[in-house]
């Protein structure tokens, strides 16, 4: 018999990019192709995908029959028009995630004829793959996880979830389907890590309208709420709030409109007929009457809270008195500038009401007792944690291995690493490259670690070039030309710049012709040590000209 | 009778550099001279301290009577050299803050003769101010508030502190002064917010030695203990830990040393005879017979356990089946960094206990229930919320006025605010600038926003550089020059810049003489922009040249 082979491209060691491709003979499906956001020190970078060059190398090889998506987050269907540029495949998806899916393909100039949906909890067959699908509830309706029935044996992918039992929608994760895995017998089960370190059960969703209405209660004048464009049962819940407390509510925020536009139309969501009113409107209406939903929770500088926290949006301000929520939780590497939003809206006279001060969030994701029901239910052989960084990883091996799992059989692995199953075996194997690909314009790959350390010394320093014109004697036909940016304040830097090309002239005038470059650029670069402490970037231009 | 102006030049509005004058007439004192770390889009600034215009401008009005320094923070004493650049005055600090205060001045080549010793609970007059020290507990020993008596009443400033019952010192926050005060009757309460939207009472630091005794029973291999270099109590905590389970200890990294012996020589740590071993001996011990004490808990990475996770030191590395101890918080700004750091611990193999996974860390700020205690016990008639973001000033603020203190009674203010006080009324002044003064180098204040505008576009874009030499007729005498960092990987490129060479070719031909430059660089940048969708910082120098 051939071995079944799983190869997670993304999402291990990591939280984001999540790929994986399950493979058996020359036969493959994938599930999920999504982006990750870069890291602070990750210094003009977009986005990041995974490395694909598994499925590149196997191309002629595979047979591909089908890329299926968990559902509508970023870092599940971000790098998708990316990976449809490496494999030719369709696309499989529950309604509202093929709904989000089409968008974007739409946006790269992609075609969505590929694109086939299904309803959570059908059931799938694509080559030697039948793919079970489940419902689970996470922080966007419409969300699945796949029971992959192989000729090897069944593997279970969690997709992102948790276990709430009183979900906004009322659509509680499947229970019956993950049970009936249990007695088919699983040889594997993939579970998403990202709580891992997290004790106890995570908050239902429903936790959030104690919050809404304690808050609304007391807010004497405009309410805003922040929170993730995607975040579908977030608006529901913010509705009820509103009917309670007899005040309308504004969009403000293309993809929030958008999305809320999508959900309504493919009946994820169900808004009262006269809820919703424009902007405009909402402006002149008196302050305890309404609410405006708004993106930026995450302190982007682009989205429209940032911009009302500076005063920089065109029809939108803060008044003193308003309430501000923010329904969100800062993702890692975000939370200097969630915070900082929250002080400068608190700085307009605002009312911010945030996580840490009313139970406004809750996460999407399990949290440990979740994820020993999860293993509890689905009784796999083999368990491979996935969804997280390494420390998440770790520590959802050793809740598994707590449970009975025997140490050898889980798998702490990272993107890339190649792992063989038979019907009684699982095997480690190489690892492929699964490191980050960098996306910055136009450009998928191009900027590596070389590229991304000149960027760090110039962030931190700066640069300074020198350009000189010198004639076949060795001789400095004019000033030395200084172009400076990012190393000191150009105009009360004169004197500076003065003693450099008195170093330069000085310099020249002994300098060899064949070491004059290095001659110059060590001079002027202990000079500026010497006089500022700091290393800026130095290079010289020498522009050979010839003297009559 | 003269008023009494209290200005805060640092700490209000912001986590760290605290700083604060307090003036009677022509009389003032100061209390500490802390700096900030900046944030990560602060590019290439080594540190931030307070604006201190307030002092020069106020120089020769002013007779300054004392600098206080209320611990041996950096966030209370990092800038206390520059402090002492603008003000002559003695300084006066407890021994342990006095002898990290001395190092930091013989560091900075600075006098160390105004410093002056006081213990914890004495009292000091300095002009019209009478200064009743208290101590408090923080997460460092010999931590003092002062009750500052003035003409025109009694202002009690905490310092960082917590109320905590069982510190390991032994010596709990002095409750008896703090009772006084109240009966001496408080004008006004100053006191640490940072913790104040953390509901409940913060944990004893007590707590720790549980965490550890748990962690070092488990423990097979070598034990690492990461924490601050100022975190003497925990090198206590861990001592006590290596007696129970015979385990020797070992200090890697020079400022961790220098501060237990400095703790030792004063008397605030006492170790037995024999448990410190040398760190080469340490490495030939049993592994279940040492223990090292590292810095670099922030993810510093210079510090000796980022260089151990990236296996970059010297002498030690870290082998499969080291436990590893986060003993420490990550500071705001410094998550990514820890979390990288901890991964990639666990990547080579150990394990890592971080305050996520088990109690190995408490915090040295009062919690909620804390903050009221002091509030309950000090009964000021005036409240002002210092050392915290502004979020954290109006929670505290709110905290206060659900006790009973009129709204108007709070003054939620920022740095470089004038709170001006009779014996029965406090006035919100003029604020005087209290931003940012940045240090780069040897550079103070030299580097603003623009500096940082334009490091900001070279560390997310890079540059070019075209270098033009021009006849008299307006004719290219040689093929363009490029210089350019940052932008793309520069081999992989040539193509590229033989496009931009092609244009700049082109548009010189056509150009006129006043506005080649704005035309060349025009043309480049709409060529890049359309070739790679990024924007690098593009300049042109023009050199002009003789043609026979």
């Amino acid at each position: 018999m051939q071995k079944l082979r799983v190869i997670p491209l993304g999402g291990l060691g990591e939280i984001g990019k999540n790929m994986m491709v399950i493979e058996y003979g020359n036969n493959a499906i994938i599930i999920d192709a999504g982006l990750m956001f870069p890291e602070s020190d990750m210094l003009g970078v977009d986005y990041i995908i995974p490395d694909m060059r598994y499925l590149l190398d196997n191309r002629d090889r595979l047979n591909i029959h089908g890329i299926f998506i968990t559902h509508g987050h970023e870092d599940h269907t971000g790098a998708i028009h990316h990976l449809l540029d490496v494999v030719d495949a369709p696309i499989f998806a529950t309604p509202l995630t093929a709904g989000l899916l089409e968008v974007k393909l739409r946006q790269n100039k992609r075609t969505t004829g590929k694109l086939t949906t299904f309803k959570a909890g059908e059931v799938i067959k694509r080559g030697p793959f039948e793919m079970q699908s489940f419902h689970v509830c996470h922080s966007i309706p419409d969300c699945v996880g796949f029971g992959i029935k192989t000729p090897v044996g069944l593997i279970v992918h969690t997709g992102d979830f948790k276990f709430d039992q009183t979900p906004v929608d009322g659509w509680t994760t499947d229970f019956a389907r993950l049970a009936s895995f249990a007695e088919q017998g699983v040889l594997a089960l993939f579970s998403d890590s990202t709580n891992a370190d997290r004790p106890g059960w995570t908050p239902s969703e429903r936790l959030i309208d104690e919050g809404f209405d304690r808050t609304f209660r007391r807010a004497k004048g405009r309410i805003f709420v922040a929170t993730f464009a995607s975040l579908i049962s977030r608006v529901e819940q913010v509705t009820r709030a509103c009917m309670n407390y007899d005040r309308k509510m504004a969009i403000a925020g293309t993809s929030m409109s958008e999305n809320v536009a999508m959900a309504q139309k493919l009946g994820y969501l169900s808004l009262p007929e006269d809820l919703i009113v424009p902007l405009d409107r909402a402006l002149r209406m008196p302050k305890d009457k309404v609410v405006f939903m708004v993106t930026g929770s995450q302190g982007e500088p682009t989205a429209v809270l940032s911009r009302l926290s500076q005063k920089r949006h065109n029809t939108l301000d803060i008044l003193s008195g308003d309430t501000i929520i923010m329904s969100s939780h800062a993702i890692p590497g975000n939370e200097v500038m969630v915070q900082r939003t929250i002080n400068r809206l608190f700085q307009q006279g605002a009312e911010v009401i945030y996580d840490a001060v009313e139970q406004v969030h809750v996460s999407g994701h399990a949290s440990q007792e979740e994820m020993k029901l999860m293993l509890s239910m689905v009784r796999p052989k083999y368990f491979i944690p996935v969804h997280g960084e390494l420390r998440h990883l770790h520590s959802h091996a050793r809740l598994a291995q707590n449970m009975g799992i025997p140490r050898e059989n889980c798998a702490v692995v990272e993107n890339g690493t190649i792992l063989e199953f038979s019907k009684d075996n699982m095997k480690i194997g190489e690892r492929y490259p699964g490191g980050y690909v960098f996306v910055d314009g136009a450009g998928v790959g191009d900027i590596g670690p070389a590229v991304i350390r000149d960027r760090e010394i110039l962030a931190n320093e700066g640069f300074v070039i020198i350009i000189l014109a010198i004639n076949q004697y060795g001789e400095l036909m004019e000033q030395p030309g200084i172009i400076s940016r990012g190393f000191v304040f150009l105009r009360e830097s004169e004197e500076l710049f003065e003693m450099i090309r008195g170093t330069v002239r000085r310099v020249v005038g002994k300098s060899r012709n064949g070491r004059r470059h290095e001659e110059v650029e060590e001079a002027v670069s202990k000079l500026i040590f010497q006089e500022t402490r700091r290393r800026p970037m130095i290079f010289t231009h020498i522009h050979e000209v010839v003297a009559d």
